[in-house]
């Protein structure tokens, strides 16, 4: 069953009227009495459909429901600005590993630049990525791509923990730091987990991180790709605290 | 450093004449002097660039590397074949996170439909990626794309454990299954992982794989993906065996 995340307004008014609606009527083709499933981004409600007309969708609500598919502890993934559509794709199954929000960081390695009209747009896109990948993935709540901004203006102070995905701790064969953070997290822990872009972190960052309480870790023995050091972190939390 | 997997042969004449050397001269530039690793997919060697000229290069070996950077299990990913560049995404994320070998496995609900003609070229084409994506993640192997296969043509009889990634025990809050066996995997074990295109897995195919001996498994309590979820499995491998 399809979910959609919908303004509060729409989940008051039972009518859904943007690209929802579009997708509803002639993505899923969906008729009236179908079953559905929409999130204020608070609660997620079973709805029934009642009718459908030039891209407006009615639904009346059958009863709430008691989603418990969130990630115990709220993960923030600083992620290196990456070239070409990678944050797009880490943004995307990230979200369905159970990230709780996202920033695009301008790293001292980064090659791609953003100016300040860009980044409206491309925050849009983002978004709207995050929101199809957590109606797919039936998240109770809808992760934020928040903002794209530089290292040093990030305010790192409210994170439990504090993760650096660093590859020359792989080449070093450090292999214990991350899992002795993800032992000892707790339900509704923050942790804040930073990705360097393709060309890695530099070592003047890797300092100002260090110094900012992060931890430098290893994700296993080979060196990743930027895109694929979110999933490595994501999934190990999801193993770790949500399966028994 | 640069790795590149070689055949015996150039190993032997330490000479590599192929695309590989193209990548040497143009892509990272190097000259004489300048070390690279090399690999006949049995020993990793460091080596010195002594001549380059006219896509050819010459190097001499300075020592044999030990490489320590495989998987402790041997796991082989039967991916529901997928629609688009999926399957590359997914080979090259998961050489990255240690598969030891691929299948494109043609299933009910997969949609795309490959002609004998078009398999080998698309392997050829897989077999690169994972090349690649074994280069740059250091791997001490060569994962293989294998074939582009039916799925009642695969013979399961030689694996110690098979999973089957089942998006309906997620929806069933099942959650113990995938850790169970993940807990039990000891050095060398063959683990066979069978994952669904977009539409998911059959009801008749969850049926045939449970008589070959697969447990069906959720990965969390989300629904990932049909290219997320090699991602979640090698991660969390990764994760319980090779970190501390």
């Amino acid at each position: 069953m399809q979910k959609y995340f919908i303004p509060k307004e729409s989940l008051e008014k039972r009518i859904i009227d943007n690209s929802d609606a579009f997708h509803i009527i002639k993505v899923m083709r969906n008729r009236i009495g179908d079953q559905i499933l929409v999130s204020d981004n608070d609660k997620t409600y079973l709805a029934e459909i009642a009718s459908l007309e030039n891209n407006k969708v009615s639904f009346e609500i059958v009863k709430e429901e008691t989603g418990n598919n969130e990630m115990p502890v709220f993960v923030t993934i600083f992620q290196g600005y990456p070239k070409g559509d990678k944050f797009e794709d880490i943004i995307k199954h990230s979200t369905e590993l159970g990230a709780y929000e996202f920033y695009g960081v301008m790293m001292k390695r980064s090659i791609v630049k953003i100016d300040e009209k860009k980044k409206v747009s491309k925050l849009e896109r983002f978004n709207k990525i995050a929101k199809e990948a957590a109606e797919q993935s039936y998240r109770d709540i809808l992760p934020k791509v928040v903002d794209i901004i530089e290292l040093k203006k990030i305010d790192f102070s409210s994170y439990d923990y504090k993760i650096l995905c660093f590859e020359e701790s792989a080449k070093q064969n450090e292999n214990s730091n991350f899992k002795n953070i993800i032992k000892k997290l707790k339900m509704n822990d923050k942790v804040a987990v930073v990705i360097g872009p393709e060309g890695g972190i530099d070592e003047s960052e890797v300092k100002y991180l260090e110094s900012k309480g992060f931890i430098s870790c290893a994700l296993g023995p080979r060196i990743l790709r930027t895109e694929t050091a979110a999933f490595y972190v994501l999934s190990s939390i999801s193993y770790e605290m949500e399966l028994k």
